[in-house]
């Protein structure tokens, strides 16, 4: 079986490790806090000491960082992937970062004749747990097709949305459509709050019809319980509007509806709601 | 039973007075054109040619008119129901309207001895013509479950949502919810366009998770296929936004998703859309 290389064990990544070590990969871990690959480590998966390390010892190495900028450090930086991963390595991104940057690995890699791969997912850290996930993936098809075993441990609807770059922006359309409904189905919370009118009753006659998404279905109850725990982290999906925003000034796309959600969402982060879940936008209400 | 008199023959108002027709209801029918009444009176109604003559008939008013102003002068106006209806009296306004005339009815009909209800319906002319129209009701407990058996000829998920206004209300929160997510797919969409992604493909990856949708779902092919048909016009979605943001501020809340909608919409409008479907927005874009 081929050795995968996992770099950035956080709520995500520890989960889609576990994954593929029970599916029996041998497996080479790093992560900047070494105490959260413990339980990877005592499952049979072999430490490394840098990316670089890594990528020496795997035939396919997986990141999943935070930030665009760890993402740029993982694979450029000192002792990082580019410099140390053998020919025919192939190197996968699948955190939600910038399909710029997305774009300059591929061609880092490609004259090195590594190939790489950007796949970004949806689905949470429930999808990463059942393995359920959702990939956007872009790049060459040659490379997909060959990494498919791997994603199919990982996830379940798993689509080649085209060249380098492309699972990015697959993912930012994710994103987009996401910022603006948020607005949509909080207003619709707080004017039926406002109105007198039972929210829970609301939700029973208009979430089936054309006012439905799964964020009225899954977070507006949240919402009204005032459980605003993470789903999904303000402070994350700020960092996504931004790069969406970015990508969408460089092709010239004015896209006010996502730039409201951001300065919503940038307002309730000022007010220390960063770590709150994306439904904390009803706080914006009470202010 | 009941005799049943309809008033406001047009898309939704003539399947839905059918459908009363087809379960047996002695009908009474007016509408400013009186062709439209053609193939209910073929199918045994009766003509009325004025409201009050219609409400002097009937046991029950069903209303299913255009603006806000059609439904005050078809209650208030000369020869009209408010004038003539006889005490017991049920008038059900169906129309989407403003909750504030809808609580003006109920007290000019409680001087009467007569009963109202605010009644406004999602589903569109399908649900109409199906009969599985969504009713939103406000009123009085005894007087919905008095007109139940009349609401379930016409629907499937009718719910008293409360006091006089509370239907007009609750169809507020459907439009609410409408307004920005319709921006969110649509922007999602252009972005793909323009990213040179294959929107169709991106559907698969996106439309069954976390970003879906009623309008994602059903709308973005339409709006992919060029199709402009309204399955709901862009004219009246622009009134329904109105009422929101009119109520909105009576009631001091801020709404800033569903102004930018309307805006958007307006401008849309402005340019000739005023019949396209809601789906039409991509135009925005393509100014």
């Amino acid at each position: 079986m081929k050795k995968i290389g996992f770099i950035g064990l956080g709520v995500m990544g520890r989960s889609m490790a576990q994954n593929l070590r029970n599916a029996g990969y041998p497996l080479f871990v790093y992560n900047r806090t070494k105490e959260k690959a413990e339980p990877l480590l005592k499952a049979g998966a072999e430490w490394c000491s840098t990316p670089a390390e890594t990528a020496a010892k795997s035939d396919i190495v997986i990141t999943m960082v935070g930030y665009p900028h760890d993402v740029e450090e993982v694979y450029f930086g000192e002792n990082g992937l580019l410099g140390a991963a053998k020919e025919g390595t192939i190197l996968i991104d699948m955190t939600t970062s910038t399909p710029t940057l997305a774009k300059k690995i591929d061609e880092a890699a490609k004259a090195k004749q590594v190939k790489a791969l950007d796949a970004p997912v949806s689905g949470g850290d429930i999808g990463a747990q059942k393995g359920n996930l959702t990939i956007m993936v872009g790049g060459d098809e040659s490379v997909f097709e060959e990494v498919k075993p791997v994603f199919s441990v990982l996830g379940e609807n798993i689509v080649l949305q085209g060249g380098p770059g492309s699972g990015q922006h697959t993912k930012m359309c994710n994103q987009i459509a996401i910022a603006s409904n948020m607005i949509g189905v909080t207003e619709s919370v707080v004017y039926a709050k406002k109105a007198g009118l039972d929210p829970e009753k609301v939700l029973k006659s208009i979430s089936a019809g054309a006012a439905g998404s799964w964020s009225m279905s899954n977070l507006v109850p949240r919402m009204l319980a005032g459980d605003y725990s993470p789903g999904f982290f303000i402070k994350h999906f700020i960092k996504d509007m931004k790069i969406a925003l970015d990508e969408a000034e460089k092709m010239g796309l004015n896209l006010p509806g996502l730039a409201l959600s951001k300065k919503l969402y940038e307002e309730l982060a000022a007010k220390g709601e960063e770590n709150s879940g994306t439904q904390a936008l009803i706080k914006y209400w009470s202010k």
